[in-house]
């Protein structure tokens, strides 16, 4: 069997004045070379629409997975969404569903859904949303487009949803376990577990809540029994 | 005046397969932006003959300068000397500058110039070495395409030989303002400031840092007047 195919898109402006390093690509290789995924080609371009729609279209038609970061907050240069449209002629506003999920998380925390806000609820039609556990707006998957964040934690915890539900070269079980306490608790006991399950991957998603720290812990391997058995033990160490 | 433009190609398996993560890409970007000369486009592709020779004919075309890092070492996957040559129909060969000076450096230490370190010597004709004070296997510069080694610190290195012949452009002046507010309240206010100042680049990064959301906002130009006027501005709106 040959492996799917997959190219990553980073985009932003921040990465090609060389203010910030990129590391959400060497996440996503580790990631998708564990999920049996060849990635073959990385582009980073800047926040203009033409390159986008542009590397979007030949990207997208010529792997079978095309993973973006970057451009999907409220501010004015967050226009990935809007460029993912166009590459597909697709329609693309303010969705119903995108926007519950706002409105349930800014009225939590007494904060108002303003039309800044409300630009991460802009959705293509038929896009599939993609969980974001860490600050809620969700990234989206369009066909082969899969359109996460740049802050690298909540890259990564997009990416950890919506990894298990391509088809890699080899299955990859994963377990996702809610623990309601500050990452700097749990951060020693996580890392042991690591060690002791090497063939794993352990990752620790931390969120904030009403002035609530916690963390999703996904742990996720090849092999379900194991998986089974580290997550039995992160269980006994942390009981609900 | 317009300042010249570049893209950067990086040629590598083990960045694409997650097992090392590229830093030349970072070095380079913030030695462009010194130096005035906007870095458009990265892209990061396999050891494979035909995505080279594509990629370095379309970037040539695109941009007025290509930097490439990775694939000139003495080993079999070390192709990328032939590919570069492959892409503007050069004649490629051992050339004697390039093992005059390999041959000095390994009789230097006692070691055979053998038939692997002799492919470090094939150069295209009419490319200009590029000097490599750490390991001195030379990179080179043919048309706009600057061929350097993938290793961090012979990158750098040889970028340091290169960039004093390339005419630069006006250093871009950056600035950058941290407001610890989320983006969704700040967004509104500095949109209305990218659109007062069209010239100017501004750019908005969030962070989460241990439950507290903010944001680093960027600006930047070629005017220094008009960066301090906007930033002046910024900090009335948000102040300390």
């Amino acid at each position: 069997m040959t492996n799917p195919t997959a190219a990553m898109l980073v985009i932003g402006d921040e990465i090609l004045s060389g203010r910030t390093q990129d590391t959400n690509t060497h996440h996503l290789a580790g990631e998708l070379t564990m999920h049996g995924i060849n990635l073959k080609e990385v582009r980073v371009i800047s926040d203009d629409p033409e390159p986008i729609v542009a590397a979007v279209q030949i990207l997208s038609a010529t792997y079978m997975h095309v993973f973006t970061s970057g451009g999907i907050g409220p501010t004015h240069d967050d226009i990935t969404a809007d460029c993912i449209a166009k590459a597909f002629g697709s329609h693309i506003d303010i969705r119903d569903d995108a926007r519950a999920i706002l409105q349930t998380h800014y009225d939590a925390q007494g904060l108002t859904l303003n039309e800044a806000r409300l630009r991460m609820a802009r959705i293509p039609d038929n896009a599939i949303l993609i969980d974001n556990p860490i600050s809620k707006a969700p990234g989206f998957t369009l066909k082969n487009v899969h359109v996460m964040a740049g802050v690298p934690s909540i890259f990564q915890a997009m990416l950890a949803s919506v990894l298990p539900t391509i088809t890699g070269g080899e299955p990859l079980v994963s377990e996702t376990y809610r623990i309601e306490r500050g990452e700097g608790e749990i951060a020693a006991p996580i890392s042991d577990l690591a060690s002791a399950f090497p063939t794993l991957s352990i990752g620790c998603y931390p969120f904030q809540q009403n002035g609530l720290y916690g963390a999703n812990v996904v742990i996720r391997g090849q092999e379900p029994g194991l998986v089974k058995e580290a997550m039995t033990r992160l269980k006994a160490e942390f009981p609900t």
